[in-house]
Protein backbone atom coordinates (compact mmCIF):
# COMPACT_ATOMS: atom_id res chain seq x y z
CA UNK A 1 0.00 0.00 0.00
CA UNK A 2 0.77 3.59 -0.33
CA UNK A 3 3.93 5.45 0.33
CA UNK A 4 7.01 5.42 2.44
CA UNK A 5 8.27 8.82 3.42
CA UNK A 6 11.17 7.33 5.32
CA UNK A 7 12.57 5.43 2.36
CA UNK A 8 12.92 8.61 0.35
CA UNK A 9 9.92 8.06 -1.83
CA UNK A 10 7.97 11.27 -1.65
CA UNK A 11 4.55 12.15 -2.89
CA UNK A 12 4.01 15.48 -4.53
CA UNK A 13 0.83 17.41 -4.93
CA UNK A 14 -0.06 17.82 -8.58
CA UNK A 15 0.21 21.37 -9.85
CA UNK A 16 -2.59 20.96 -12.35
CA UNK A 17 -5.34 20.06 -9.91
CA UNK A 18 -8.50 21.91 -10.76
CA UNK A 19 -10.31 21.08 -7.56
CA UNK A 20 -10.20 23.22 -4.46
CA UNK A 21 -9.43 21.34 -1.30
CA UNK A 22 -10.00 22.45 2.25
CA UNK A 23 -6.34 22.03 3.14
CA UNK A 24 -4.96 23.35 -0.10
CA UNK A 25 -3.29 26.20 1.75
CA UNK A 26 -0.67 23.74 2.96
CA UNK A 27 2.67 23.85 1.21
CA UNK A 28 2.96 21.56 -1.75
CA UNK A 29 5.49 18.78 -1.31
CA UNK A 30 6.20 19.82 2.26
CA UNK A 31 8.00 17.07 4.10
CA UNK A 32 7.29 15.95 7.60
CA UNK A 33 10.08 16.85 10.00
CA UNK A 34 12.16 14.10 11.59
CA UNK A 35 11.04 14.91 15.14
CA UNK A 36 7.44 14.72 14.03
CA UNK A 37 8.05 11.32 12.44
CA UNK A 38 9.76 10.09 15.59
CA UNK A 39 6.80 11.23 17.70
CA UNK A 40 4.42 9.36 15.39
CA UNK A 41 6.58 6.22 15.51
CA UNK A 42 6.54 6.27 19.29
CA UNK A 43 2.77 6.72 19.37
CA UNK A 44 2.29 3.92 16.84
CA UNK A 45 4.43 1.67 19.00
CA UNK A 46 2.03 2.29 21.87
CA UNK A 47 -0.82 1.11 19.67
CA UNK A 48 1.09 -2.06 18.79
CA UNK A 49 1.64 -2.65 22.49
CA UNK A 50 -2.08 -2.24 23.16
CA UNK A 51 -2.72 -4.80 20.41
CA UNK A 52 -0.19 -7.17 22.01
CA UNK A 53 1.99 -7.02 18.91
CA UNK A 54 5.76 -7.18 19.33
CA UNK A 55 7.84 -5.55 16.65
CA UNK A 56 11.61 -5.54 16.45
CA UNK A 57 13.84 -2.51 16.88
CA UNK A 58 14.67 -2.67 13.17
CA UNK A 59 10.97 -2.71 12.33
CA UNK A 60 10.41 0.31 14.53
CA UNK A 61 13.20 2.15 12.71
CA UNK A 62 11.76 1.13 9.35
CA UNK A 63 8.19 2.04 10.27
CA UNK A 64 6.56 3.84 7.35
CA UNK A 65 4.72 7.04 8.12
CA UNK A 66 2.48 7.57 5.16
CA UNK A 67 0.88 10.94 4.50
CA UNK A 68 0.50 10.51 0.76
CA UNK A 69 1.88 13.97 0.22
CA UNK A 70 -1.31 15.58 1.53
CA UNK A 71 0.39 17.13 4.57
CA UNK A 72 -2.73 16.30 6.50
CA UNK A 73 -1.47 13.25 8.41
CA UNK A 74 -3.70 13.71 11.43
CA UNK A 75 -6.77 13.22 9.24
CA UNK A 76 -5.44 11.29 6.24
CA UNK A 77 -2.56 8.86 6.51
CA UNK A 78 -1.46 5.58 8.01
CA UNK A 79 1.53 3.92 9.70
CA UNK A 80 2.85 0.67 8.28
CA UNK A 81 5.20 -2.06 9.44
CA UNK A 82 5.94 -4.41 6.55
CA UNK A 83 6.83 -7.87 7.83
CA UNK A 84 7.41 -9.47 4.46
CA UNK A 85 6.78 -8.49 0.84
CA UNK A 86 8.16 -10.91 -1.69
CA UNK A 87 7.17 -12.07 -5.18
CA UNK A 88 4.47 -14.36 -3.77
CA UNK A 89 2.84 -12.76 -0.72
CA UNK A 90 2.90 -9.80 1.63
CA UNK A 91 2.08 -9.26 5.30
CA UNK A 92 2.09 -6.03 7.26
CA UNK A 93 0.66 -4.32 10.31
CA UNK A 94 -1.04 -0.95 10.05
CA UNK A 95 -1.90 1.68 12.64
CA UNK A 96 -4.61 4.26 12.18
CA UNK A 97 -4.82 6.94 14.84
CA UNK A 98 -8.28 7.95 16.12
CA UNK A 99 -10.57 8.90 13.21
CA UNK A 100 -7.65 8.81 10.77
CA UNK A 101 -8.50 7.74 7.23
CA UNK A 102 -6.62 5.74 4.62
CA UNK A 103 -8.02 7.36 1.49
CA UNK A 104 -9.91 5.68 -1.33
CA UNK A 105 -7.86 3.66 -3.78
CA UNK A 106 -7.73 0.43 -5.76
CA UNK A 107 -5.09 -2.07 -6.88
CA UNK A 108 -5.37 -2.65 -10.65
CA UNK A 109 -3.65 -5.22 -12.82
CA UNK A 110 -0.27 -3.80 -13.84
CA UNK A 111 2.79 -4.85 -15.82
CA UNK A 112 1.14 -8.14 -16.67
CA UNK A 113 0.56 -8.92 -13.00
CA UNK A 114 -2.76 -9.35 -11.30
CA UNK A 115 -3.89 -6.51 -9.02
CA UNK A 116 -3.40 -6.95 -5.31
CA UNK A 117 -5.95 -8.87 -3.28
CA UNK A 118 -5.82 -8.12 0.45
CA UNK A 119 -7.35 -9.29 3.71
CA UNK A 120 -7.73 -6.80 6.54
CA UNK A 121 -7.93 -8.22 10.05
CA UNK A 122 -8.70 -5.90 12.94
CA UNK A 123 -6.42 -6.52 15.92
CA UNK A 124 -7.29 -3.54 18.10
CA UNK A 125 -9.88 -0.77 18.09
CA UNK A 126 -12.48 -0.41 15.40
CA UNK A 127 -12.24 -0.08 11.61
CA UNK A 128 -14.86 1.37 9.30
CA UNK A 129 -14.03 -0.18 5.95
CA UNK A 130 -15.81 1.22 2.92
CA UNK A 131 -15.87 -0.59 -0.39
CA UNK A 132 -17.93 -1.07 -3.53
CA UNK A 133 -21.47 -2.32 -3.01
CA UNK A 134 -24.79 -1.07 -1.79
CA UNK A 135 -24.50 2.29 -0.09
CA UNK A 136 -24.87 1.93 3.69
CA UNK A 137 -27.62 4.10 5.14
CA UNK A 138 -26.29 6.26 7.95
CA UNK A 139 -22.71 5.03 7.84
CA UNK A 140 -20.61 5.55 10.95
CA UNK A 141 -17.63 6.91 9.01
CA UNK A 142 -17.49 9.94 6.74
CA UNK A 143 -14.67 11.12 4.50
CA UNK A 144 -12.50 13.90 5.90
CA UNK A 145 -14.46 17.15 5.67
CA UNK A 146 -13.67 18.98 2.46
CA UNK A 147 -12.34 15.86 0.71
CA UNK A 148 -15.72 14.26 -0.04
CA UNK A 149 -15.23 14.56 -3.78
CA UNK A 150 -12.35 12.10 -3.53
CA UNK A 151 -14.54 9.37 -2.06
CA UNK A 152 -17.10 7.42 -4.06
CA UNK A 153 -17.80 4.09 -2.32
CA UNK A 154 -19.94 3.89 0.79
CA UNK A 155 -20.66 0.24 1.50
CA UNK A 156 -19.51 0.17 5.13
CA UNK A 157 -18.18 -2.90 6.93
CA UNK A 158 -17.34 -2.55 10.61
CA UNK A 159 -14.40 -4.60 11.86
CA UNK A 160 -13.77 -5.25 15.53
CA UNK A 161 -10.83 -7.28 16.90
CA UNK A 162 -10.99 -10.77 15.41
CA UNK A 163 -13.02 -9.63 12.38
CA UNK A 164 -11.59 -9.62 8.90
CA UNK A 165 -12.59 -8.81 5.34
CA UNK A 166 -11.02 -9.48 1.93
CA UNK A 167 -10.91 -6.87 -0.84
CA UNK A 168 -10.59 -8.13 -4.41
CA UNK A 169 -8.22 -6.62 -6.97
CA UNK A 170 -9.17 -3.33 -8.55
CA UNK A 171 -11.96 -2.76 -6.02
CA UNK A 172 -12.25 0.76 -4.61
CA UNK A 173 -11.92 0.95 -0.85
CA UNK A 174 -11.05 3.29 2.00
CA UNK A 175 -11.00 2.84 5.73
CA UNK A 176 -11.13 4.90 8.88
CA UNK A 177 -10.43 4.17 12.54
CA UNK A 178 -12.92 4.70 15.33
CA UNK A 179 -12.31 6.93 18.31
CA UNK A 180 -9.72 4.58 19.87
CA UNK A 181 -7.68 4.22 16.69
CA UNK A 182 -7.03 0.80 15.18
CA UNK A 183 -4.36 -1.79 14.55
CA UNK A 184 -4.96 -3.86 11.43
CA UNK A 185 -3.07 -6.82 9.99
CA UNK A 186 -2.98 -7.03 6.23
CA UNK A 187 -2.37 -10.35 4.45
CA UNK A 188 -2.15 -10.05 0.69
CA UNK A 189 -0.66 -10.91 -2.65
CA UNK A 190 2.55 -8.95 -3.34
CA UNK A 191 2.38 -5.25 -2.58
CA UNK A 192 3.47 -2.78 -5.23
CA UNK A 193 2.63 0.68 -3.96
CA UNK A 194 3.50 2.41 -7.22
CA UNK A 195 0.59 0.79 -9.04
CA UNK A 196 -2.09 1.90 -6.57
CA UNK A 197 -4.64 4.29 -8.02
CA UNK A 198 -6.11 6.85 -5.64
CA UNK A 199 -9.35 8.70 -6.29
CA UNK A 200 -7.81 11.90 -4.91
CA UNK A 201 -5.98 13.51 -7.88
CA UNK A 202 -3.55 15.25 -5.52
CA UNK A 203 -2.03 11.90 -4.64
CA UNK A 204 0.69 11.32 -7.18
CA UNK A 205 3.70 9.18 -6.77
CA UNK A 206 7.18 10.46 -7.52
CA UNK A 207 10.25 8.45 -6.65
CA UNK A 208 13.21 10.27 -5.18
CA UNK A 209 15.27 7.06 -5.05
CA UNK B 1 0.20 -27.08 6.47
CA UNK B 2 -0.66 -30.48 7.65
CA UNK B 3 -3.95 -32.00 8.49
CA UNK B 4 -7.32 -31.13 9.83
CA UNK B 5 -8.86 -33.80 11.98
CA UNK B 6 -12.00 -31.73 12.47
CA UNK B 7 -12.76 -31.38 8.76
CA UNK B 8 -12.90 -35.14 8.33
CA UNK B 9 -9.56 -35.51 6.65
CA UNK B 10 -7.81 -38.24 8.58
CA UNK B 11 -4.26 -39.46 8.47
CA UNK B 12 -3.59 -43.13 8.60
CA UNK B 13 -0.48 -44.92 9.70
CA UNK B 14 1.09 -46.79 6.85
CA UNK B 15 0.90 -50.57 7.19
CA UNK B 16 4.09 -51.20 5.28
CA UNK B 17 6.41 -49.22 7.49
CA UNK B 18 9.59 -51.13 8.08
CA UNK B 19 10.89 -48.93 10.84
CA UNK B 20 10.13 -49.50 14.49
CA UNK B 21 8.94 -46.44 16.31
CA UNK B 22 8.89 -45.85 20.04
CA UNK B 23 5.15 -45.20 20.04
CA UNK B 24 4.26 -47.88 17.53
CA UNK B 25 2.21 -49.69 20.13
CA UNK B 26 -0.49 -47.05 19.67
CA UNK B 27 -3.48 -48.09 17.66
CA UNK B 28 -3.21 -47.37 13.98
CA UNK B 29 -5.69 -44.79 12.74
CA UNK B 30 -6.97 -44.13 16.24
CA UNK B 31 -8.93 -40.90 16.35
CA UNK B 32 -8.76 -38.31 19.06
CA UNK B 33 -11.93 -38.15 21.10
CA UNK B 34 -14.15 -35.06 20.94
CA UNK B 35 -13.68 -34.14 24.62
CA UNK B 36 -9.92 -34.31 24.15
CA UNK B 37 -10.14 -32.01 21.13
CA UNK B 38 -12.29 -29.57 23.07
CA UNK B 39 -9.77 -29.53 25.92
CA UNK B 40 -6.98 -28.80 23.44
CA UNK B 41 -8.99 -26.03 21.79
CA UNK B 42 -9.58 -24.37 25.16
CA UNK B 43 -5.90 -24.60 26.05
CA UNK B 44 -4.91 -23.20 22.65
CA UNK B 45 -7.27 -20.31 23.18
CA UNK B 46 -5.40 -19.48 26.39
CA UNK B 47 -2.19 -19.31 24.39
CA UNK B 48 -3.80 -16.94 21.90
CA UNK B 49 -4.92 -14.78 24.80
CA UNK B 50 -1.38 -14.70 26.18
CA UNK B 51 -0.21 -13.63 22.73
CA UNK B 52 -2.87 -10.88 22.66
CA UNK B 53 -4.52 -12.49 19.63
CA UNK B 54 -8.29 -12.30 19.31
CA UNK B 55 -9.97 -15.05 17.34
CA UNK B 56 -13.66 -15.29 16.56
CA UNK B 57 -16.05 -17.91 17.92
CA UNK B 58 -16.25 -19.44 14.45
CA UNK B 59 -12.46 -19.63 14.30
CA UNK B 60 -12.39 -21.34 17.67
CA UNK B 61 -14.90 -23.90 16.42
CA UNK B 62 -12.89 -24.42 13.24
CA UNK B 63 -9.56 -24.69 15.06
CA UNK B 64 -7.54 -27.53 13.57
CA UNK B 65 -5.98 -29.98 15.97
CA UNK B 66 -3.31 -31.69 13.96
CA UNK B 67 -1.77 -34.94 15.16
CA UNK B 68 -0.76 -36.21 11.73
CA UNK B 69 -2.15 -39.60 12.59
CA UNK B 70 0.69 -40.33 14.97
CA UNK B 71 -1.53 -40.44 18.07
CA UNK B 72 1.26 -38.69 19.89
CA UNK B 73 -0.17 -35.16 20.02
CA UNK B 74 1.51 -34.13 23.23
CA UNK B 75 4.91 -34.59 21.61
CA UNK B 76 4.16 -34.22 17.88
CA UNK B 77 1.37 -32.05 16.57
CA UNK B 78 0.16 -28.48 16.24
CA UNK B 79 -2.98 -26.37 16.50
CA UNK B 80 -3.93 -24.15 13.56
CA UNK B 81 -6.32 -21.28 12.99
CA UNK B 82 -6.48 -20.50 9.27
CA UNK B 83 -7.43 -16.86 8.71
CA UNK B 84 -7.37 -16.96 4.94
CA UNK B 85 -6.21 -19.42 2.31
CA UNK B 86 -7.06 -18.45 -1.23
CA UNK B 87 -5.47 -18.94 -4.64
CA UNK B 88 -2.96 -16.15 -3.99
CA UNK B 89 -1.90 -16.16 -0.33
CA UNK B 90 -2.47 -17.75 3.05
CA UNK B 91 -2.28 -16.56 6.66
CA UNK B 92 -2.74 -18.58 9.81
CA UNK B 93 -1.90 -18.69 13.50
CA UNK B 94 -0.30 -21.73 15.06
CA UNK B 95 0.01 -22.90 18.65
CA UNK B 96 2.66 -25.31 19.84
CA UNK B 97 2.32 -26.51 23.41
CA UNK B 98 5.49 -26.71 25.56
CA UNK B 99 8.19 -28.76 23.80
CA UNK B 100 5.70 -29.90 21.14
CA UNK B 101 7.16 -30.49 17.68
CA UNK B 102 5.82 -29.94 14.19
CA UNK B 103 7.64 -32.73 12.37
CA UNK B 104 10.05 -32.44 9.47
CA UNK B 105 8.50 -31.78 6.06
CA UNK B 106 8.82 -29.79 2.86
CA UNK B 107 6.51 -28.16 0.32
CA UNK B 108 7.44 -29.30 -3.19
CA UNK B 109 6.19 -28.04 -6.54
CA UNK B 110 2.99 -29.89 -7.35
CA UNK B 111 0.34 -29.97 -10.07
CA UNK B 112 2.23 -27.33 -12.03
CA UNK B 113 2.21 -24.99 -9.04
CA UNK B 114 5.23 -23.71 -7.19
CA UNK B 115 5.84 -25.18 -3.74
CA UNK B 116 4.77 -23.16 -0.75
CA UNK B 117 7.03 -20.44 0.61
CA UNK B 118 6.26 -19.44 4.19
CA UNK B 119 7.27 -16.88 6.79
CA UNK B 120 7.08 -17.83 10.46
CA UNK B 121 6.75 -14.99 12.94
CA UNK B 122 6.96 -15.74 16.63
CA UNK B 123 4.24 -13.94 18.62
CA UNK B 124 4.62 -15.59 22.00
CA UNK B 125 7.07 -17.99 23.66
CA UNK B 126 10.07 -19.41 21.87
CA UNK B 127 10.44 -21.39 18.66
CA UNK B 128 13.35 -23.63 17.70
CA UNK B 129 13.14 -23.76 13.93
CA UNK B 130 15.34 -26.30 12.18
CA UNK B 131 16.02 -26.15 8.47
CA UNK B 132 18.58 -27.06 5.83
CA UNK B 133 22.03 -25.56 6.31
CA UNK B 134 25.07 -26.01 8.51
CA UNK B 135 24.35 -28.26 11.46
CA UNK B 136 24.12 -26.23 14.65
CA UNK B 137 26.50 -27.38 17.35
CA UNK B 138 24.65 -28.14 20.57
CA UNK B 139 21.17 -27.23 19.33
CA UNK B 140 18.57 -26.40 21.97
CA UNK B 141 15.91 -28.59 20.38
CA UNK B 142 16.03 -32.33 19.71
CA UNK B 143 13.57 -34.49 17.80
CA UNK B 144 11.09 -36.44 19.92
CA UNK B 145 12.94 -39.37 21.49
CA UNK B 146 12.62 -42.48 19.35
CA UNK B 147 11.70 -40.51 16.21
CA UNK B 148 15.22 -39.30 15.39
CA UNK B 149 15.36 -41.26 12.16
CA UNK B 150 12.55 -39.04 10.81
CA UNK B 151 14.60 -35.87 11.25
CA UNK B 152 17.51 -34.92 9.02
CA UNK B 153 18.05 -31.14 9.18
CA UNK B 154 19.66 -29.48 12.17
CA UNK B 155 20.39 -25.89 11.29
CA UNK B 156 18.67 -24.24 14.26
CA UNK B 157 17.17 -20.76 14.25
CA UNK B 158 15.72 -19.45 17.51
CA UNK B 159 12.71 -17.17 17.21
CA UNK B 160 11.50 -14.97 20.05
CA UNK B 161 8.45 -12.67 19.86
CA UNK B 162 9.00 -10.20 17.01
CA UNK B 163 11.45 -12.49 15.21
CA UNK B 164 10.61 -14.11 11.90
CA UNK B 165 12.16 -16.39 9.30
CA UNK B 166 11.20 -17.37 5.75
CA UNK B 167 11.44 -20.94 4.46
CA UNK B 168 11.75 -21.41 0.71
CA UNK B 169 9.77 -24.00 -1.26
CA UNK B 170 10.84 -27.61 -1.02
CA UNK B 171 13.15 -26.88 1.91
CA UNK B 172 13.07 -29.38 4.75
CA UNK B 173 12.13 -27.89 8.11
CA UNK B 174 10.70 -28.75 11.51
CA UNK B 175 10.07 -26.68 14.59
CA UNK B 176 9.60 -27.10 18.29
CA UNK B 177 8.34 -24.85 21.08
CA UNK B 178 10.32 -23.98 24.17
CA UNK B 179 9.14 -24.65 27.69
CA UNK B 180 6.42 -21.97 27.58
CA UNK B 181 4.95 -23.15 24.29
CA UNK B 182 4.68 -20.80 21.33
CA UNK B 183 2.26 -18.87 19.18
CA UNK B 184 3.44 -18.37 15.60
CA UNK B 185 1.93 -16.45 12.70
CA UNK B 186 2.48 -17.95 9.29
CA UNK B 187 2.29 -15.79 6.15
CA UNK B 188 2.68 -17.75 2.94
CA UNK B 189 1.78 -18.54 -0.63
CA UNK B 190 -1.34 -20.73 -0.89
CA UNK B 191 -1.44 -23.68 1.47
CA UNK B 192 -2.18 -27.12 0.05
CA UNK B 193 -1.69 -29.62 2.83
CA UNK B 194 -2.07 -32.66 0.61
CA UNK B 195 1.16 -31.89 -1.23
CA UNK B 196 3.35 -31.69 1.88
CA UNK B 197 6.01 -34.35 2.10
CA UNK B 198 6.96 -35.55 5.58
CA UNK B 199 10.18 -37.34 6.37
CA UNK B 200 8.31 -39.67 8.75
CA UNK B 201 6.95 -42.51 6.56
CA UNK B 202 4.09 -43.10 8.99
CA UNK B 203 2.58 -39.78 8.00
CA UNK B 204 0.38 -40.49 5.01
CA UNK B 205 -2.57 -38.46 3.89
CA UNK B 206 -5.88 -40.09 3.15
CA UNK B 207 -8.95 -38.01 2.47
CA UNK B 208 -12.19 -39.13 4.03
CA UNK B 209 -14.12 -36.32 2.35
Amino acid sequence: MITNIKSGRVLKIGLDDDINFKNSEKKEGEKMREEEKERIRTEALEYFQRAGIVISLKEKEDMEIVDLGLNDFERTGIVLVVYINNSRYCAKEMVLFPHQTCPEHRHPDHDGREGKRETFRCRYGKVYLHTEGERTKNPKARPPVGDEKCYSVYHEIILLPGDQYTIGKNTLHWFQAGEEGAVISEFSSPSDDASDIFTDPRIRRVSND
